[in-house]
């Protein structure tokens, strides 16, 4: 494969992760980067993570095999358009990393049908609650899924030099048609922002008349509310992109909570629980107990006593295994007491570390 | 203080619980027990959790001091009607584990009044997602608000001695009017139970329609539907039970989706910003940062690649640091990539343990 010139405008966290990711699966690739401010543009060129730097967008697109638009929605339109009045060079891909898909790829579309370039949307599902180029990490996208959406001017060949670009990432593509992409993040991520973001309004307005909700917030509802802490003008982009789904998945939650009015005010017990159990049924089925797409979850439960280096000891045993998540689950919930839950790559391992557990120590163990 | 005969009825993991943290606290007193189920009343006399069990409720009510109600709301209620009709200790306590507490304490209210009793309502804010006397922990209720809710029979020295009684579950007391126990529970507890279900139900059936539903929901969305697998029976007991409160969060939280409903039909990006980031301000703001009414919480950020035994690397550098809770972030989430993260009891351990781990290893930490 010849050296290629990637390009990378915008150097914040997603950005500056791709460039050191893409230089780890192809280290004689020149990286080019472009950053308006100028902090995470100087931390990007002395780190290494890109190899010359510009705050002129224009300036470098000319230069490019590939160009990866990492800029909030907005700026990622802009730029689209920019692009078109450029000398491009023949058949560049041309790519982004926003999180709506729909918008995007009908610019790229209308911009860029008449010019020998090439378009494919993308979406790296992975972040940080931090954000800049200090910030960056070659493993942002480990395991993460990586969606592609095709336009019409993904031309054959596209997705797979894209796929190549991207093989340091070790991340997972997927292809699917911008609008479904839009219709599923509005239900599992975008909608339940708007939902947690409500719940954490409405308790806050109640604090205010009773003092103790504060206090009594734990467990499930911290762990409903935690995205509520999410970046404000990214999920504001993101919303007003995908307008008409999220309005749809609202419309159709407030049915949903009507529903279970009605049955409330009528004490239609049966009816009340089925709805809880169906809602366990269907989580219980759903691909949320697996490794999305690759390996299945399996999780160990132990309870530990609040005692210094208990964790360590348990780990000390188990040293060697697969652990692919441990936690420690919050006291003070109805559902879940403060337990350590640590989950397996396979079953084998599971099985053995119960085992390991059940000998070494007096704690309690569980499987699910 | 002399030898008390203290009556357990129901065996399942909040009753066998009690038990065993009772008699942790207070050795020397006899534990009666009541299961109408074989299993966790063998289980418990087994073990040795009471000193004596039946499966006829009113057998052992009269040898009792303390009487403890840890069965299911409904029973509850049943059971505060059939004491009015036995003939009691005079002065005995009566008090119950429900998880509303206005209909149990109104129901001690009637049928009781005319008794030579006490009464004091209870719901210690714990549990497990296993249950059952199989499951008991004497540890379950550390660190937990344990809650009492007076009536009109809490007469002088009844908190007092139900405080000493459980002195063995080293939980946190509270004492809080009925009702604005169930209005504030209804708002981070039950409430958001039907939030969490109802999205589950949602992303269930949109799966039907769109199947890469169930593969892109990860991070946020499982947190937000974690409680939606809580046990049915339950909670339609707690909905049933408070629910003119459930009522007004559904009509409120109504209220608040057709707001931002509106503004995105109308394209408001500021109301919009502004809803992220006052939902964002607030849960800052809010005592979910802290370990409830006790520490605050301070949390390190660490970098972490999926590599086997990184945690417990980390571990060993941090032995004999006060951590109260460790978890991995998920992947494949907008706003959290995988990241280990450790709540520390106090601000100096967190600050020893950043600077342990930054001068020894070459992850990347952050404080918050």
């Amino acid at each position: 494969m010849a050296k290629k010139v990637v390009y990378i405008a915008g150097l914040g966290l997603i950005g500056a992760s791709l460039a050191l990711a893409i230089k780890r699966g192809q280290p004689e690739y020149e990286i080019l980067g472009y950053n308006r401010g100028e902090q995470s543009r100087n931390i990007a060129l002395e780190k290494g993570m890109v190899d010359r730097a510009t705050d002129d967008f224009a300036a470098f697109a000319p230069l490019a095999d590939i160009i990866i638009l990492a800029v909030p929605i907005e700026q990622t339109l802009t730029f689209l358009k920019e692009l078109a009045g450029l000398d491009l060079k023949e058949n560049v891909i041309i790519s982004d990393a926003g999180s709506t898909k729909a918008e995007i790829v009908a610019a790229a579309d209308k911009y860029l049908a008449d010019k020998a370039v090439r378009f494919v949307g993308g979406h790296p599902m992975a972040g940080s609650h931090k954000s800049g180029a200090i910030a960056a990490d070659v493993n942002l996208f480990e395991n993460a899924y990586y969606i592609f959406t095709p336009s019409s001017l993904t031309k054959s060949g596209t997705i797979e030099e894209m796929k190549d670009l991207l093989s340091g990432l070790h991340a997972r593509f997927v292809e699917i048609e911008a609008s479904e992409h839009d219709r599923v993040t509005s239900q599992v991520s975008h909608f339940p922002h708007i939902l947690a973001s409500s719940l954490m309004e409405q308790a806050g307005s109640y604090t205010d008349e009773h003092p103790m909700t504060q206090h009594f917030a734990a467990g499930g509802f911290r762990d409903m509310t935690r995205i509520a802490e999410s970046e404000p003008g990214m999920w504001t982009s993101i919303l007003l992109t995908n307008r008409q789904t999220i309005l749809e998945r609202i419309e159709d939650f407030k049915d949903r909570l009507d529903k279970v009015a009605t049955w409330l005010e009528q004490e239609k017990s049966d009816a009340i629980w089925e709805f809880f159990d169906h809602g366990r049924q269907v989580r219980k089925s759903m691909e949320i107990h697996k490794r999305a797409g690759v390996d299945s979850f399996y999780d160990i439960f132990i309870n530990v006593p609040d005692e210094e280096d208990a964790i360590l000891g348990i780990l000390e045993l188990l040293r060697g295994t697969s652990i692919v998540n441990i936690r420690i689950n919050e006291e003070n919930r109805e559902d879940i007491n403060g337990i350590l839950q640590i989950t397996f790559k396979n079953r084998e391992d599971l099985e053995k570390s119960a085992k390991i557990i059940r000998e070494n120590t007096k704690y309690q163990v569980f499987l699910d």
